[in-house]
């Protein structure tokens, strides 16, 4: 019925936006379903072991193929089958955050965010799937780091990165959301959590009145 | 210093092949490198595992973008390495088998067997190795069937496919050797070991004159 997607770097706070959001629509009566990347099936929670285990060599190329591979199997064996059943779904990270992570970050040979080989991989590995909206959380990489920081005992290999890290991450969601303005809502991560809500809020009640309509 | 693969269906007899061939260099004085797919990193090893797993459901393009990876890790950590310290590194599957077994076999969205997003995915995974060589033994898939059913308890989650399945994967690969005759060797499986891995070490002989004399 609906694919929504929260991206960000880690210590976004976008995990907790997805909490709120789900407990929003849950009191109106849908049956959201949620999921976080990479996990939400057998397979996809195996690669996300692997992934997060630092006696394990993963090189950057590899490192992005696993990730989709996780993502193929998420999207074929819930995500599509639950938006045919007229559900909600809401992923925490989708396919823009290989891009960005992936791609930018640890520049897989990917000089330009805008990579065809890139946009064809998140096409094959989602099967189609395009979010209808994509929450993105911004906040510097300084902020995130400290909030991460004062959260967490230790970071794992995807939070351990340095702050140069953040930066071209951050600096290739800030690309993709302008290539795809119709799709991203950008939110201001320095604002308060329930301030940061209420617009989403309203946007997700948009989307659903539209929705309804479209039917 | 050179990169051979041997490629064929499960069965064909190629593995047998690949020992005879190692062999033949250690007594010639050469200490070549031998890879399995997936498999020979500690990554590699793992995703093997998940992909031998019955228990773990696996979408057909999740199994290409597992194989892919393994694939990256072990191009990167291992065989370009060997190939830089002037070693023969001799690949037991490589990337065709990705494009006959996960494209053509299991057809995964992927209508031909020269496609261009699959070809771009193998030169991403291996960072542009090409083999200087690839053995293809061919046997028809009801010989193949009955070696493997004469030979093992039971089939794995690669192993257990119908015979309709390894005719599409022979016949990608046969797609294959007609569009790269200059890097393919075709071999017919029925004939002897000891002929087939006679007509291997005479190539063989002439690829290491070749690197020699090119040097």
């Amino acid at each position: 019925m609906l694919l929504i997607s929260f991206e960000g770097i880690d210590g976004s706070g976008k995990s907790t936006q997805v909490e709120l959001l789900r407990e929003y629509l849950v009191d109106a009566g849908y049956q959201p379903l949620i999921v976080r990347e990479p996990g939400g099936t057998d397979l996809s929670e195996r690669v996300r072991t692997l992934l997060l285990d630092e006696d394990v060599d993963i090189e950057p190329m590899a490192e992005l193929l696993l990730f989709s591979a996780a993502r193929a199997q998420l999207s074929r064996e819930k995500i599509r089958p639950a938006l045919e059943a007229g559900r909600i779904v809401i992923c925490d990270r989708f396919y823009d955050s290989s891009t960005a992570y992936q791609g930018a970050g640890r520049d897989v040979a990917v000089s330009e965010v805008d990579n065809g080989w890139l946009k064809e991989l998140h096409r094959r590995a989602t099967g189609g799937l395009v979010p209808d909206r994509t929450y993105l959380v911004e906040v510097d990489a300084q902020t995130a780091l400290d909030r991460r920081s004062s959260q967490r005992t230790g970071p794992d290999r995807m939070e351990g990165a340095p702050e140069s890290f953040y930066t071209r991450v951050a600096s290739a969601y800030d690309i993709l959301a302008r290539n795809e303005p119709e799709r991203f809502l950008r939110l201001d991560g320095e604002d308060s959590i329930s301030g940061i809500q209420g617009k989403i809020r309203a946007d997700v009640d948009r989307l659903l009145d539209s929705a309804r309509t479209g039917a």
